[in-house]
């Protein structure tokens, strides 16, 4: 079998940044490199071209009776600026002691590694494996998979035979204890800009009469939370969840040490929504974050400016039943009724993305109808984590994002097993992302563990 | 005699940015075009370095016994950007009509080439002229003349002798009415950085535990100021001079239209301060701007981070007798008390200058000490202006800054005389900067007529 630390490094050095145009070249590049490795244990590879990016669609030939579990991953990776701040290059994998530096090493070519390897190794095994493998790897999930969505659509009835999901997109708290995410934070983006004069004035010859857009939006920003961090948008919380005792207590589980968590975050105090710890906070909790802000002139020195327009980038997660459309319905008009005279408005909209939750077996929320591979899945996972790790799995909501699970489950009416493999100071969408090889080598085990146990029926 | 049109062509082709160090080249070019140009009207030339960018200093050899005027004006420019904005190209000066267009055909290349022309014609028509002409050019103006401080003390023995400062650095409310500039507001500029966690963070992972730096930021920013326009900061107002009754009876006879003003800038709402018409406002308030803000991502797409840090440019204007240093304490000490817990902040000091203020003969406040050859100046200007351009000069106050009179008049005791050059729609500091040729003609011949009455006598 192939060596899966070589094979990430070679996955990492494509720079495959997918919202950015000028990144075509290494976006290929890592297409065909993925392309290739799965033809190579077998696979029938199809690349379905989407809006900007194409999809990997590769298939083990089987047995239509076979269990028929879909492996999702994506090849896209976020952007690597600020450059200054990394130590090693963001597209070339370095390996130091026990970890894996670069862009996407985490986030997500890492684990799309760990569970392609699991799959090879199984297959080497036992090539006569009673399984169906359907590969599903995307190039658009760092701009928020805006055409996976209408991929589903049309092909929804050759996805709908399949028993489940299976990816390895989300969080472990560390390196013992091994999380399966049991739900996900939606997302609705959109992009605000305030316009004030028709174009840049002299602050000297102008300043005193008009509004400054920087003034304005400032203004307006500053009425969206309240002092004690919960969102002042009328409805917000209108479909929000309350959350099950179970899922409190599955929490606990984790033993959160707030003071480490501050010390990494490198602030002295938390700022969470009342009633929430902030481990709580980022599961259970929607957020209205400012990703960007500009406007005027941000060079050395100084210019005497007063600018014309200024601009900020908003994105709220969001936790179920919040919607996305409703969401940016209820901000949107929040901000029309709070700006100052004398602005004009635009937005912007950008992608967005429902929550999602599954409920494992066995609990008292599980619905009644659940998938019984599903549930074999899962008590798979309950069982091969233990061996391997040490410990079960907990079963958690998480504070990221996957907006295609919702989707999949709204398209085709499939859950997600989502066995989490990127660590807390693996930096995603950050410099100096990296992976853990320990975390790498016992996910492997795991995934082929657990597809085993859901072909032995 | 030169031909003042071509010539500033040239000089404006000289791309002088003093606040950018990469256009060294253009500063030097600027720099020895005007030497060399003042050298062949018979001066002597001195080019005097400085921290950054050196003095021009050119004398007319004469009799000490004459009286003595020194000619002010600056080299460099303000920087292009945003550079697709520009209908033509910013570095070539483009005859459009009765306009010249191109970086710093207003400020302040067109009215110190207006300021040489008209000595070069006095000097043709009078070579025995009983006047000592001294130039004093610099190119750090657009960086706030951070060492024309530290050159006054040097060289103030040198200056003292002189009689009044000239210079055409202020702006005419139209083609056909002069402004002599009766006071200038002063500047306070720094920079205010928000820092919240140790790095950038992924939006999902950490999203609803700690305070955003730009909604911190924000929240400081949306303090500053009070909804009927007045600055929100304890002290600001404590040293302002109470605006002078023929003050505002001069400014009621430039007959401003706001409704044209307003169309002009492209708003529909003034914000003053109340009891202020927006003339009064510019003139006689000081302001509180924000000249640029940054944070986070702000290109294509969307990137789910919370940024680490933001920043805001901050400009304060002062009018007399408001002190820079006091007004920045006390902004900076408001920005302290105001911050949220949970973000540090950090304070950029940039440069600053002091208001000023000139009355000027005959009027209730005039200074009784006043020099007769600057009265006699003045006195020139109302003649002169009144048989030119058809109509007296108004005395005013402007909202502009040119720092260095306030220091001239500190460190020598001299006075200026500010005759107005720039028109509202010369868009100075913004795209698309011109300057008109017909109030250049009428300039020369005010200049050499004001000269001429200050040598006889």
């Amino acid at each position: 079998m192939f060596d899966p630390v070589e094979k990430l490094k070679e996955f990492v050095s494509f720079p495959s940044v997918s919202t950015d145009s000028s990144y075509q070249v290494g976006m290929q590049g890592a297409q065909e490199f993925v392309s290739t490795l799965l033809q190579e244990m077998g696979f029938t590879v199809e690349v379905v071209p989407l809006e900007r990016h194409p999809l990997i669609w590769a298939e083990r030939p089987g047995d239509p009776g076979w269990p028929h579990v879909i492996i999702y991953g994506h090849y896209d990776v976020q952007p690597a600026d600020p450059l200054n701040l990394w130590k090693t290059p963001p597209f070339r994998g370095t390996v130091i002691g026990d970890r894996i530096y670069g862009r996407g090493t985490a986030d997500n070519k890492g684990p799309l590694i760990t569970n392609i390897a699991a799959v090879a190794q199984l297959l080497e095994a036992n090539p006569r494996l009673p399984l169906r493998i359907t590969f599903l790897i995307e190039g658009e999930e760092e701009m928020g998979s805006p055409s996976f969505g209408a991929f589903l659509e049309k092909f929804q009835d050759r996805l709908r035979g399949a028993d489940f999901v299976y990816l390895s997109d989300t969080a472990l708290p560390n390196k013992d204890q091994v999380i399966i995410t049991a739900g996900l934070r939606g997302l609705a983006l959109f992009d605000v800009h305030v316009i004030s004069a028709k174009g840049d004035l002299h602050s000297g010859l102008h300043g005193g009469v008009l509004r400054n857009p920087i003034q304005a939006l400032a203004e307006i920003i500053s009425t969206l939370h309240l002092p004690d961090g919960r969102i002042n948008v009328p409805g917000f919380y209108d479909a929000v969840l309350d959350v099950q005792p179970w899922e409190r207590a599955e929490l606990k589980k984790l033993g959160a040490d707030e003071k480490a968590y501050a010390e990494f975050l490198g602030i002295d105090t938390f700022y969470t929504p009342p009633g929430y710890t902030p481990a709580e906070a980022i599961r259970f909790q929607p957020t209205l974050e400012f990703n960007g802000i500009g406007g005027g002139y941000q060079g050395e020195g100084t210019k005497t400016v007063i600018p014309s327009r200024a601009f900020v980038k908003i994105s709220c997660r969001l936790v179920p039943n919040q919607r996305p459309d409703e969401i940016k319905r209820l901000v949107i008009a929040a901000i029309r009724a709070r700006a100052p005279k004398g602005v004009k408005l635009e937005f912007v909209d950008q992608h967005q993305g429902e929550p999602y939750v599954v409920v494992p077996p066995g609990r008292p929320n599980t619905p009644p109808d659940q998938s019984p591979v599903l549930a074999r899945a899962f008590r798979a996972a309950d069982e091969a984590v233990a061996r391997i790790w040490g410990r079960p799995p907990i079963y958690l909501r998480e504070g990221g994002s996957v907006p295609i699970i919702a989707e999949i489950k709204r398209v085709t009416g499939l859950d997600s097993v989502m066995f989490g493999l990127f660590l807390p100071e693996d930096n995603l969408h950050a410099p100096n992302e990296g992976f853990s090889l320990t975390v790498m080598k016992k996910g492997i085990a795991t995934t082929a563990a657990i597809l085993a146990a859901v072909a032995a029926g």
